[in-house]
């Protein structure tokens, strides 16, 4: 596609956009910017606009904003966004105390869903509930803005060695 | 945000696109649109792309597309992708045997990730191991292109009432 | 303890008994006999009285009978007994196609708990979801004697090679 | 069955009982008094031989001994015997703050495994994830002698009315 026809579409998108869409259009250079600087390595990232931290050498914490990308059909978040901020916590908290050389997956992960996610952001924390050579098992829990038990995961890591 | 700065930042963006990402790019107008024009109801439904339907009575089919939006770091889809393709499917068949004004919300799933997802899609049947007046067991096996199990999962349903 | 000092225990218990308890207690010695003799390699076997077999290479059975030792307060199946079920189940599966040298442990297990379990037994199928070389994911169906599904549980189960 | 039929049969075996098996006969009389009299209301606790206390208002511990009666054929505690742990301290725990006419039953359980069970006892601690009005979400830590976390859980408990 060339980049013509490429604006063009994008151009007829913005004049038939709602005000509600174009909050959301407005967004979307920026995500994409985040994305080309490195900022975020995956689409995806670009996408949930993950913001991570260590709390503590055993606890990583992952924030994402909520707005209409996140939401299902009753306007509250959608239980696989709440899934994917746990599986990025519990992952980022394992692979982060990994050598470089090795990656781990998950092998399974449960998620109990508590209460409606709702509100300027999710935050999630993940710390371990044990760490053997091999496997790691993990727990997150996601709270509101007002610091509200939104849901609650369980996982099982296993490491991979890149070849 | 005014539409020209909008158009100038999105014109920036492609000049600044490896071909890779134009890839990805081209893909944007058409995802927005199929939200504009009521073919998804959801952003996150635009970003995957799913494709539904009903494959008996008891059973709920959903395809999405696997790209560079779909992929972790390892190059293979991402956990939380695996974990929403089982969620919409899941919760799919349930909302789709219910009544206008009664949804069902995800009260758990659990996840078992069995080889990496990889391939032009994946594709999850879900189907109930229960059904009561208000709770709902549901099974969802995410396969790949070569009909390889890539996941299974097991939720739990509970209906609500709409005011 | 000496033998006599036991006997004139049981003794007095029988003594005391109900006609329901005196049920349960005219199956102890069968089940300690279950075990002395070989027919059951364990006592939690002994109390739990499995009857097991093949249904298909792919698919094991597990049969218990219902009775006052496997209740809870509600009088239906102690959740501990079903989930008992289900890890024997899903584990004599995993355990039956491995070398004798190796054994397979339970990474974790959950189990839905569908309707209360009732009637004179359980059953419960156990069959792959998938194997690899050391993971094996694992799906069982606890069914009532009406062939109503009871429970539903998945596992994963990792190899450990005994030295 | 009569009392003097059923003397004879486990004199026999105490006859033919090795010292291993004559260590667990002797708590036989024990455990069905402990029955009997009132302590165990159930004789699954009876085999199980659990007890229970409050750490706090938000904690409930429940501790069992190991004996031959929990191994499985690898010499540990058998994964049934951790979930049914497991199960009664998170059922306990939620169970106990409900009123009299209420019972709360459990929906689903998740139990992770992390190191085998071994030692003279199993001690878990159950605490709230979150309560509702009818639906709570628990987790459950199962600890070895040494304070070494053997298993993990969470359950989802539901409650009904009895009528």
């Amino acid at each position: 596609m060339e980049k013509k026809k490429w604006i063009e579409q994008l151009s007829s998108i913005w004049d038939q956009a709602t005000e509600e869409e174009k909050n959301f259009l407005t967004t979307i250079p920026e995500r994409i910017q985040s994305y080309q600087n490195g900022t975020y390595q995956l689409l995806i990232d670009a996408y949930l606009q993950p913001t991570r931290k260590w709390l503590n050498e055993d606890t990583y914490e992952v924030t994402i904003p909520l707005h209409k990308g996140t939401e299902n059909l009753l306007k509250i978040t959608h239980g696989g966004v709440t899934a994917t901020l746990l599986d990025i916590s519990m992952g980022s908290l394992v692979n982060g105390l990994l050598p470089e050389n090795v990656a781990a997956v998950t092998l399974e992960m449960k998620v109990n869903y508590i209460k409606p996610g709702k509100g300027p952001f999710l935050r999630c924390e993940a710390r371990f509930i044990s760490r053997s050579k091999r496997i790691f098992t993990v727990e997150g829990t996601v709270y509101d803005e007002k610091e509200k038990v939104v849901a609650h995961g369980t996982g099982t890591f296993y490491t991979i060695t890149n070849s």
